[in-house]
């Protein structure tokens, strides 16, 4: 629809240097939309910047992109708009209607690259629309986004001070702030930006197994007892994955009982604890679960705190999705206890919508994550610096460069302030609530748990007419199990919601929802209700 | 300068309703230009996006943003600019010029935040400056970039298809590539893309251990005999970090003697792994390096593979700086041996000029990372999906949650071609020959090695005319020392250069010279020589 000028290369340099010619003002003023209407078929990434001369070809480049962008985004939260037009992985591999994801030896357009993005984002699924709820970490936000860009184009690496000024430091304003909110009096707890929360709680048991075993270090598992961790039946498959990588096998992680609501039941740890001794393997770690990913359970953290006392282990705690709830003044005391942890994951790019990824592990404790992780590279970490290198935080993780994930949260913190993270989860707890007061009065739904949600996790499973009223039994179940699948397949080959399923323990698949999206509202709610009704009437 | 339109919030409202109703054609080629002299004094994050109405003010607020990185892209390329503004840690932290760090309870305005934006990008380094000599990851690649704006903007994650579909696939064919670049036979090698290099040789040696061990997943290392690795004495620190983290302990990780050029000697690994064997330790892996991080060595590849298939060792080469290489027909030969590797690292975000991050670990036996990592989380990883579930890739690794890292990546081998890559590569070596030859005709400087270099990266000392002639002594090398600290100090303070120190072994303190920037010119290597010499001469 857009007319597009025809510029061979020789009169886009002319142009460029026109344009470099011109004042800031001009540029701001007339460039955009005037860039806008360009056409690149003639155009290379050669003729970029730094290429000579372009400067102009860049900014028109970019902002064609952003336009592209900007459309996307008024589309995502356009409740209309199909949240993703699906096809199967063969049918991208094949190509789409042009769109080929092959390398080639030579180049493409500029035209073509924007073409390709235009493409990238229409065969992809729009995590930001109000009606996806697909996972804990939904939605878009505006100011989270716009920080991202900006990391993107200060394209540095958070692991010395020296070339990451302004993000160092902000890491730990950020952490000081949420080692504040856990409630550590300590003025000097750690931290640091892991690249998500399962890495995070493999720092977490990482850093738990060293403050008891220093030698671990240089000598390895040999020179330790049969160290086992404890965690809730509940608690994230993260925890077995850094048990294996950590060299201590699953095998050594003791899942404990939960009660009904899917809480780990303190009597029960306390007995794993005993058995494990008696059997001559050694307890160093409890990790508790503020938040689970399934029912959105919290462990009852007090409780868990004083076994940890007794037994001398270390508490962990994963609230990578709870941890947010910390913010609301009326809910944080579901967290209650999480002050006494020795550590705890937290991704803001859960609860608290901050873009992915996002995720922080803290720790009581000060210098540990440095004295476990620190190898003292010279080439980067050089003791004769010009700043103080206590800002040279890099030796504190296992990675060595790191991304700039503090910036996007930074941001959003300056932009809501605490308060407005506060008014957003706890909207998201009211819906929750609504959901759920909804499905328990349809007799074609059923709740998992039958109480109100503490969290904003709420658990269901939807009965077609022909099972609504065969009592539960095995064969029952067996067709029970089928509808989820089903009901979601046919949600992702329309496009119109998403939303997750799944079995557990004994319980045949059921859907989760979960709010953690700013952009679903009541009538959203309603209309997931709806559109499971309609999709799953005649399974 | 601009003239600012002030409206208040009433107004904007008004002002949204208007343009929602244009058509897309006027918002295009009206909206940027008035929006970029929108005042935003009055709006606050709440009124953004998925705010109703909020859709114009999104669009004004978003394109401010790109306006401040367009500013700062085009000074990051003008070699005028200063490449940084230093400030002390300590300076930051106390706030400069009402750029505050601290964070509130309370928000921020739209307009606030975009200085906060443009202060963040002041104080920081400009990574991407022709003259940013200081890492390994420099300069700022426009498509990259464009790539990197795009994946924040669609924000999902990588760990299934359902919700990644495109990027999934689009990882696949990266995978693919990059193993055919190898040299790898095998059509069904395998891979992942991972945080970083560390983080990807991590995974490297996890999977050694596994193939060796298998039962290391259930029960840990106290049901292994006591294993070590090599990896020569100029590898990077990260195989220290892995053996640390996975829990065979630093001990175990036996450090080969180099050439005086920094490759591995074959003859001392053979030597290592006897003397280990006959201490009764169990060798089963090799990381051989393929462009050493300060001297840019490759280690003799062949030589390694043959000790490895003899000793049936698992052969892993760190390729993270090096990797990039295999593009160049004129250079790949350096890395000759790969394809008889079991594993490799090969960081995009290296050589190739990627944004950070973007690190793949790719392995010739398909499966093994996956049987390797998995734990078949039903929440994520259902059987019962619509589609071909080989796509949800997410139990491959350690990760739960991961960033899409591999769409820059697709969209600049799309721009490039990989002769673009080519292209730009073999001119780093040029630079870098060409940096080596003026430099060993200077007689105030002096290379570190005598010889050509093979890589890109140049080690050298500066003498200022006090040292020049005072003849290699335990109290010159003192003062020498001292000499690349505090030039190195200088640059920062005057912001005109960067480039990286440090000693190694017997050697003290040595600039590292390394070209991987597109930005870099012959005329800007000249400068550097100079402005060593300006700032050095009087020390």
């Amino acid at each position: 629809n857009i007319f597009f000028l025809h510029l061979d290369k020789k009169q886009m340099r002319k142009k460029s240097i026109h344009a470099c010619q011109s004042t800031d003002k001009d540029v701001i003023k007339e460039a955009p939309a005037e860039n806008l209407m360009t056409n690149l078929s003639n155009a290379y990434a050669s003729d970029l910047l730094p290429s000579k001369e372009g400067e102009d070809l860049t900014k028109c480049f970019l902002l064609r992109v952003v336009n592209i962008l900007l459309h996307y985004i008024e589309k995502t939260f356009d409740v209309k708009s199909k949240i993703l037009d699906f096809h199967h992985p063969h049918q991208l591999l094949e190509g789409l209607d042009g769109f080929d994801l092959e390398l080639s030896d030579h180049p493409e357009s500029l035209e073509q690259l924007l073409v390709d993005c235009t493409d990238t984002l229409k065969y992809g699924v729009k995590t930001g629309h109000p009606r996806y709820f697909n996972q804990l970490s939904s939605g878009l936000d505006v100011i989270g986004l716009a920080g991202e860009w900006l990391t993107a184009t200060a394209n540095t690496n958070m692991f010395t001070y020296e070339i990451a000024p302004v993000f160092t430091v902000m890491e730990t304003v950020l952490l000081k702030k949420m080692c504040e909110i856990i409630g550590w009096r300590e003025t000097e707890a750690d931290g640091i930006f892991s690249p998500g929360g399962s890495i995070s709680n493999l720092y977490g048991i990482l850093v738990a197994r060293y403050k008891q075993y220093p030698e671990i270090k240089a000598r390895g598992m040999a020179v330790l007892p049969c160290i086992v961790l404890f965690v809730s039946e509940q608690g994230h498959y993260s925890i077995k994955k850094a048990a294996a990588t950590l060299g201590i096998g699953t095998d050594n992680v003791i899942e404990v009982k939960c009660d009904e609501r899917g809480k780990m039941i303190p009597a029960e740890l306390e007995k794993n604890i005993l058995q494990a001794q008696r059997k001559g393997q050694t307890p160093f770690c409890v990790v508790a679960t503020a938040g689970s990913t399934v029912f959105g359970a919290f462990d009852p953290l007090h409780d868990i705190a004083d076994i940890c006392e007794i037994h001398r282990l270390w508490m962990h705690v994963d609230a990578a999705w709870g941890g947010g709830l910390l913010l609301s003044r009326k809910h944080s005391y579901k967290l209650s206890g999480i002050e006494r942890a020795d550590s705890v994951t937290w991704n803001p790019h859960k609860l608290m919508g901050v873009p992915l990824q996002c995720s922080a592990l803290l720790t009581r404790e000060k210098g540990l994550l440095g004295a476990c992780n620190q190898m003292q590279a010279e080439y980067l970490f050089q003791p004769d610096k010009v700043y103080n290198i206590n800002f040279d935080t890099g030796d504190k993780t296992v990675q060595c460069g790191r991304h700039v994930d503090v910036f996007k949260l930074w941001l959003m913190w300056k932009a809501k302030g605490t308060y407005g993270f506060e008014v957003q989860i706890d909207r998201y707890m009211e819906l929750a609530k609504y959901f759920y007061k909804v499905l328990k009065k349809k007799d074609n739904f059923k709740l998992v748990f039958d109480a109100e949600p503490e969290f904003t996790n709420v658990c269901f499973w939807y009965f077609p007419p022909r099972l609504k009223h065969i009592p539960k039994s095995f064969e029952r179940d067996q067709e029970l199990q089928k509808i989820a699948p089903k009901i979601k397949a046919q949600m992702i080959v329309e496009g119109t919601v998403m939303l997750s399923y799944q079995p557990c323990g004994d319980k045949v698949n059921f859907f989760r929802m979960v709010f953690s999206n700013p952009a679903t509202r009541q009538t959203d709610v309603d209309y997931l209700i709806d559109e499971i009704q309609r999709l799953g009437k005649d399974l």
